[in-house]
């Protein structure tokens, strides 16, 4: 939960941060900041937490140029901003933290884009090792939804609301706030955890009873997800000790769907350990399910092909699994989505494939 | 709420249309189907219902060729499968509606593409006057969420559910199912509906306790409404006699979404009565706002401004209150975001923007 005292923590890291900056300035120093560097030549795989996580290279902001100054005066004016909101027990949107700098006093510390203002809070959450949901900044887009077992209680600015995500909800579910840090989890009987690439997937589940009758949490991704699905995708995991396996289309995009949750993003390894679930597994569409049970199928397209051979590249991906299913698909030059499984009628998904694919896995 | 009866109507209409066929057979006529011309040129204002239709002019579609038959061919097919999903209660996505003519046994009848098959569910749509929620197909993504002083009761598969959307929700809110006509509203407080585009603005506004200061219902848009959110808020208007307001950001593409909530879009004129509110209106971002409150903007892209163009000749936006703003963005030449009013602060929108507009329009 984030609590007064995750808050405060928050706090403590920020004002630590600039407090540097003013030690350097003290010290006859330039002021600067060292960053990681954020390229997929500088992740590295981390035996203790089994997440990618960025590596040793850093990139440093300096104020030895104009443009460097700047930079570190807008750092400092985000701060500010960042710890009067904790302490005001408000929070914000990375868009009106930009709109907002319009109202600071100096105008160079006014951002000039919001890919400036969006990556000033990235980097200090990375410098800083507090997420950015620690700073109480939200996301534009919400997670998606619960649907299963579970019974859980949300810490709302209204106060506590205790919900389970089967008997107090509609069949649209529970929506994931925010920050799902805020929720703890009070009683399930759910066996597992099932990721669903799409609405149309995971309303057949719901609809078919899946969650019911296999005491299982449906979790809906909504395509790539968010960063609080991730998170309580994690926590599930981790506190509650229960398998996760993700199910999403059978093409190179919906495998990144996969190692998003998974292995963590490039963009956000500072993050790894807070969003992705190594144990989670890979349910399907796979390449060879397309064979096996003989799928409608789209021929791949140029860009498919690119992202797949990309992926064979990617460290994230280096498992013997996942070269061999990518060269498979490969060779077939043939995609499959998960809602082709209604070609074989429309509880084939949840009689037949899942039970299967599942029981193979020894999930079930 | 979609009854027995709902679902014995949506069946008869189905069987109607496949023995029109026979008997067009019968008569030892060429079986055809008449459908309304979809195009803009035939939408024409319903002084009635005050929403916009499609007009007289239809196109046919005939057996007179190989093509022609075909498509009727797969409309009897589809008829039959959408009076089985009635009669067994279940209910399907167009996706899989696709998939699975896979299964079917004549080759001919199967869809060679989706938009194949989504295009004929429209057909169906509009010749049996019948919308695609009763015939049980559901959209591929889910409606968004509401927040506000309502209480519910949906109909799920698994019974009733009685649902607060303040007081039995998390701070996501209420998530609208698919079908939101499964509802029926129960006792509420709202003095007005308010939707809004952006999920930062329905977050700040839940923050700032909008929804409970105000007595006021938000409905999330999530962009370009879905069905079930501007079914929903139809409902709302007409069932409970609230005004509605919409709050968008203030670009042509945001003027779009007020008008599919407003006026119906051109695609799916036929839907008008059951989507649209005509007496939505619109709360901004208005292109004097831009003036009035000196917001932050950007220029607009040539993209803008040709939408902006087509909008001045699109017949739902003929008011002198549309021409007037297109005309003043044209001249400013730029745009400005619903969040860029944070630029005044986090509470200008709860404080001052939204209680200045909603008393000058005579909502509060």
């Amino acid at each position: 939960m984030s609590t007064k005292q995750d808050d405060e923590l928050a706090q403590e890291r920020l004002v630590d941060l600039a407090a540097e900056f003013y030690d350097q300035f003290a010290a006859g120093e330039v002021p600067h900041m060292d960053i990681p560097t954020r390229t997929k030549s500088n992740i590295v795989f981390d035996e203790d937490s089994n997440v990618w996580v960025y590596g040793d290279r850093t990139s440093t902001r300096t104020a030895n140029s104009v443009r460097g100054a700047r930079k570190l005066l807008k750092a400092s004016y985000t701060i500010e901003f960042l710890v009067n909101q904790l302490e005001e027990d408000r929070s914000s949107t990375l868009r009106e933290l930009y709109y907002l700098s319009e109202s600071w006093d100096n105008e160079e510390a006014q951002f000039k884009s919001q890919d400036e203002s969006n990556q000033l809070v990235e980097d200090l959450e990375i410098v800083s090792e507090v997420t950015r949901e620690d700073f109480h900044m939200r996301p534009e887009e919400s997670g998606a939804t619960l649907m299963g077992p579970l019974e859980l209680r949300e810490q709302t600015r209204r106060g506590e609301r205790e919900i389970h995500c089967q008997k107090d909800v509609g069949e649209g579910g529970y929506q994931i706030p925010n920050n799902p840090d805020t929720i703890d989890f009070l009683d399930h009987d759910i066996d597992f955890v099932l990721c669903v690439e799409t609405g149309g997937m995971r309303d057949r589940l719901v609809e078919n009873g899946f969650d019911d009758e296999y005491n299982c949490l449906v979790v809906h991704l909504k395509g790539q997800p968010a960063r609080a699905t991730r998170r309580i995708t994690k926590r599930l995991h981790d506190e509650l000790d229960l398998p996760v396996v993700v199910f999403t289309d059978g093409d190179p995009w919906s495998y990144r769907i996969y190692g998003s949750v998974a292995y963590g993003s490039i963009k956000s390894a500072h993050l790894s350990e807070y969003l992705a679930t190594p144990e989670a597994r890979f349910v399907g569409i796979q390449p060879e399910d397309i064979v096996e049970y003989d799928l409608p199928t789209d021929p791949l397209a140029d860009s498919d092909i690119n992202a797949l051979e990309s992926e064979l590249e990617d460290p994230r991906f280096q498992r013997d699994y996942w070269t061999e299913q990518i060269e498979l698909q490969l060779d077939l030059e043939k995609k499959a989505e998960q809602q082709a499984l209604a070609a074989r009628g429309l509880d084939f998904v949840t009689e037949t494939y899942l039970p299967e694919r599942l029981s193979s896995m020894g999930v079930l």
